[in-house]
C-alpha cells in the first residue's frame, strides 16, 4: 500500500467510526489528512455526499490551495480552505471538522466570550497537559458566511501542531500530527462539551431543589 | 440493476441507517420512493413491520392514489396520502416520515404558534440556504386522525421540491428530489430540533445560577 | 426448523436488538416466547448473563411453572414467574421485561399516583387504539424483593393479551400476542416515557425563561 | 486456546462492548484482566491507543508491579497501578475504567461528600444485595495527579473481590472476581448515575411547574 493509500484508509477509518456516531447530519462535516509536505498535498471529503456511505468517490486530493491536484468531477468541502491553513501553518498531519448539538449550545452560550476555558478535569490531558492545574481553552469564532474571511478568522488560532477552534452555531475543527492525535483533540472537546452542559444542569438544578 | 431495483436499494440503505438510530419506535414511520413519473408510481414501505429487519417484503409499489399496482397481500403504510401528496404536487422524488423523541417535544412545545423558525444557524445551508441571515420554517400541523383529512392539511404546505412539516406529537415528513436530499432535510431538521431545545434548556438553567 | 428453533430464532433477534440498545445493563432483563399452549411451555432467558452476547445457552425451555423442562444446569431467570402470570392467564405469545433509566425515572415520578396515562400522542396507536382522544394508562406497582408477591401483585395487571407494566425503580414488562407485537408494546412505551420527561423538562424550563 | 489467549479474548470482547458506547473518549480509559495468581501476573491495555481499533497490540502482560513481564515496546496504560492494587489486595480477576459524560458529573457534585450512596433500586442487586432495603456507596476520591499517590488513596477502597471506586472528574474504575463480575459492577454503576442524574433534573422541575 503507496502513502496516499494508506491516508486514505486512515481517513476512512475516521469517517466510518464519526458516522457511527451521527456526527454527520445533513452532510455536514468535512475531514483532511496530509499526504505530502514539500509540495504539500491532503486528502479532503468530497463536498456533498452522505458520510453514513462508503465509496471510492469519499475523499479527493488537493494541494496548498486547497485546488484538486487531478482532474476529477469531484468537488472539495466548502470549507477546504480551514484545513489548508492548519496544513500550511504547522506540521498538524490530519485536522477534523464536525458538527454537534453539543459543540453548537457551547458555542451559542459561550461565544460572546469568545472562547470556553476547562479545567480541574482529567481529559484534558488528552491535550498533553499533566499537570494537577492544568486549563484548556478554546476560542470561539463568528461563523461568516464567506469562507475566505471565515478561513482567515480561524487561521489567528492556528498556533501550534495540534489544536481546536469553534466556530458559533456551526462546529468544531480540531486538528493534531496525525490522525489519531486530531481525533484525541476532537473526542476531548467533545466530552469537556457534554460534561460541562450536564454539570451546568445539575447545579442550577440542585441550588433550585 | 433495474430502476425499481435501483430505487428499492436506496430506500433499503435509508430504512438501515434509520433503524439503526431508532427512529422508527414501535413499527412507526413510513419511508417512500418514487419510480416512474407517468403514470406516477413509488415504493413505500409495507404497514406494521418491524422496521430493524429486511426483508424482499419491506415495501410494496403504489400509484398515484397510494393503491398497490401489482397484486399484493402487503398492505400500503397507512400514512401513504402524504407521500402521495409529496410526489403528485412536486418533483420530489423521496419523502420519509419519522417519530422521534425531539421532534415531538418541539410539535408540542410550538404546536400552537403553528410552525417553528430556526436562524443563525450553519445547518440551514441544508437547505440550500446559503445568506448568513437565512432562516427556514417548518410548519407544525394538527394530527387528524383521519388520514385523508390530515393528508389535505398537510398538502397546503407541499409546495416545493423539498421540503418538511411537522405533525403535532406525531412526527415530521420531510422530502427532496432524491434520497439524498430528503435524508439531508430530515437529519438538518433533526439536528436544529434537538440543538433548539438543548439550547433552551440551558439558557433557561445559565440564567437560574 | 421445527417450532422450537423458529421461536428461538425470534427470542434471540429481540435479544440482540434491545442489547444494541443497552437495555439489558448489569446482566438485568429478561425475555420470553411461547412455546407450546398444552401443556404451556416456554423459551426464557437463562439467569445472570451478559446479554451482548450470543450463545446456544442464552434461553431454556421451561413449564407452567416456571421450572426447567429438561435435565439442565441453567437456572431461568429470577422473574420468571411474572412471564408465568402473561402465559397462563392470557393467550400472549411472547414477554418482555427491561431496565431502561427513562423507565426507572417515570415509575419513581409517578410511583405514588400508582400509574401513569398517555393521551394525544400518535405513538398510542401501537397500542392498538385509533380514536383521536385514545389514551393508554400503564400501572406502576410496588417493587416486592419477594419474587412470589411481586408475581401476584403484577398478576392484577395482566387482563388482556397485549399490555405493560411498569414496577417501581426496577422496570418494564410488556407483552403482546407474538414477538413483533410484544416488542411493539415495549417501544411504544419508551418512547412514551422518554417523550414525556423531555417535554416535562421543556415545559417547566419554558416557562421559567 | 491457552489460558493468556482466553484472558485476551474476554477483555477484546469488554473492550470491543464498551467501545461501541463511545466510553473511551480521547484514548481514555484503561481495562485490566488477570491471567495468573502466583506470580501474580495480568493483562492491561496498552498506553495511548485508539480503543475503537483491534489490534494484536492491545494489551501487554504486566507483573504485581505493573512492570512489563516480557520485552516489548508497548507502555502499560499510566493507570495500571490502580489495577495492581485491585489484584494484590483481592481475588479479583477483572478491572475495569472508564470515562463517561454521566460518571463525571456525579463525581464532581458529590465529590465534596466523599461518596455517593444509592438505594431502593432493583439494580442494586448486580452488586449481590438481594434485600429491598439494600443500599449501595460508591467512594469518590481525589483525582492526583501523581499516579502512585492516587493508587495509595484509591487503595483505601479495594477490600473486596468486586467493588466500585469513582475519582473526581475523571472517571470510575469497577472490579470483580471475573470479567463478568467486573462488566456488571461497572454497567450497574453507570445506570445508576444516569438514573439519579435524571431523576434528579426532573424532580426539581416537577416541582417548578
Amino acid at each position: 500500500m503507496n502513502l496516499l493509500q494508506t491516508r486514505w484508509e486512515e481517513l476512512a477509518d475516521i469517517k466510518r467510526v464519526l458516522a457511527k456516531r451521527d456526527w454527520f447530519p445533513g452532510t455536514s462535516g468535512n475531514l483532511a489528512i496530509k499526504v505530502d509536505h514539500d509540495p504539500c498535498s491532503f486528502l479532503v471529503t468530497a463536498s456533498g455526499k452522505d458520510k453514513t456511505i462508503e465509496t471510492n468517490e469519499d475523499f479527493l486530493l488537493v494541494n496548498a490551495l486547497g485546488k484538486p491536484v487531478n482532474d476529477t468531477h469531484l468537488k472539495p468541502s466548502a470549507e477546504t480552505l480551514l484545513h489548508v491553513e492548519v496544513f500550511t501553518k504547522t506540521n498538524a498531519g490530519c485536522s477534523l471538522h464536525v458538527h454537534t448539538v453539543d459543540n453548537n449550545v457551547i458555542s451559542e452560550l459561550y461565544g460572546d466570550d469568545g472562547s470556553i476555558t476547562f479545567k480541574g478535569q482529567e481529559i484534558i490531558k488528552a491535550y498533553g497537559l499533566w499537570e494537577e492545574d492544568a486549563e484548556y481553552t478554546i476560542p470561539i469564532i463568528y461563523n461568516h458566511a464567506d469562507i475566505p474571511t471565515l478561513a482567515s478568522e480561524f487561521s489567528k488560532f492556528v498556533k501550534k501542531d495540534a489544536g481546536a477552534v469553534l466556530i458559533r452555531n456551526h462546529g468544531i475543527t480540531a486538528w493534531g500530527r496525525d490522525a489519531l492525535e486530531a481525533k484525541k483533540y476532537l473526542e476531548a472537546s467533545e466530552f469537556l462539551f457534554s460534561y460541562h452542559l450536564k454539570l451546568l444542569s445539575l447545579k442550577a438544578l440542585k441550588v433550585t431543589i
